[in-house]
């Protein structure tokens, strides 16, 4: 059995990958594209990803691309093989509160904190200077966010009461929001940040920050 | 059993749900609020939609949010017992590629297509005046997306080769489109155009769009 996942090692698309895997028990090895017009190119859009996009897996000569994709499949092959760890309950009424989060996570919380995050990063990153009014509208949509998050959350270890897929999507994005120094949105609000603390001391979260050198995301 | 189904009827999010529910042979009934204040209003921010959309779903006092979350558990708990349908396979790898195909539609399908109609809807419906430039920037990346469409259909009949919930939910919105007097985009591409007639020439979709009246788009 060979994993492969084909993605840049601190994209939080292929970091969500490789915290599934770990939480699964599972070994993998990464391929990095050596440059952005690698996935644009005419073998990588016929074989890995038509769209251009990373991350996408290869198991044992089984392709599949999309992020929650490749996330799902994974559970559904391997989940209670190699760890105890269950991210989709097979409960069915379980189940659906699962699916429920991913796509609360996908349509309020993804978006709104990558608008606010992606001018930061290529100030830090590129040194380009942000454009503030959109960092801002980010910051303001995704602080709504949180305060919907914060009575979600309430008297609650994890959005469904469970450690699940729902809540480990959460963890890169916000992990870069932390080092980008915005950790306070999360910090101010109790519950939210209780929930912070549950799902990313993890020790497979742990050790993905420590083996792809996350914090240096915080001084770079 | 009774499964209520909160939404606006011609909201193609809506229109995803009532096309399950009739694949998989389920009678519900549908709670329209009466105006958009309700949705944003505290109890239905309680009881409904934390965030305040729709649709929301209560099959015998159980409540789901998020149009696929709310589509996966009806096909979990569902499918099979009425029909034959299937719209999600049992096998791990068919149901990954329906999976990744949902992912396909919200990320690259979805979101152009929806640029690119709702001024045209403003248009249509409140005699808003278009940004045109707006409506062509959203044409463009769909033409984009359309044209891997194109590619991935070469041969098949649907997404993953059999009607799934990825064909599915493909049908709303592209319905609109067709009605908004776009449909030369779907039209001029031979695989994309045959794909299209297999997924909407289906008796419940046709069922569905005479019951909702969705023909008055075309004129109103
Ligand atoms: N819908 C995709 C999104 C993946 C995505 O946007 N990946 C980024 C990496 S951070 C990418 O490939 N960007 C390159 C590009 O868009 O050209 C998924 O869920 O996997
Ligand atoms: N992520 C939601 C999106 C639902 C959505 O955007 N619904 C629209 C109806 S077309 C809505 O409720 N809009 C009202 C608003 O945003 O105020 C889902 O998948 O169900």
């Amino acid at each position: 059995m060979t994993i492969t996942v084909f993605g840049f090692s601190t994209s939080h698309y292929s970091l969500m990958i490789y915290y599934v895997l770990k939480e699964l028990g599972l070994s993998y090895e990464v391929v990095q594209p050596s440059n952005h017009e690698e996935i644009k190119a005419p073998k990588y859009l016929a074989t890995k990803h038509p769209f251009g996009k990373i991350p996408s897996l290869d198991d044992d000569e089984f392709h599949i691309y999309e992020t929650r994709a490749i996330a799902r499949y994974l559970i559904n092959k391997y989940q209670g093989t190699k760890t105890s760890t269950v991210l989709i309950p097979s409960d069915v009424q379980k189940a659906a509160l699962v699916e429920q989060f991913i796509s609360v996570e996908t349509s309020y919380y993804f978006e709104p904190l990558f608008k606010m995050l992606k001018p930061i990063a290529m100030k830090i990153h590129k040194g380009i200077e942000p454009d503030l009014k959109i960092v801002n509208e980010g910051r303001e949509e995704f602080e709504k966010t949180l305060d919907v998050y914060e009575k979600l959350l309430e008297g609650k270890d994890y959005l469904t009461g469970e450690f699940s897929l729902a809540d480990l999507l959460h963890v890169p994005l916000t992990s870069y929001g932390f080092s980008a120094g915005e950790g306070d949105l999360w910090n101010k609000r109790p519950n939210v940040s209780r929930w912070w603390k549950n799902i990313s001391e993890r020790e497979s979260w742990k050790n993905i920050f420590t083996e792809y050198n996350l914090a240096q995301y915080a001084t770079k």
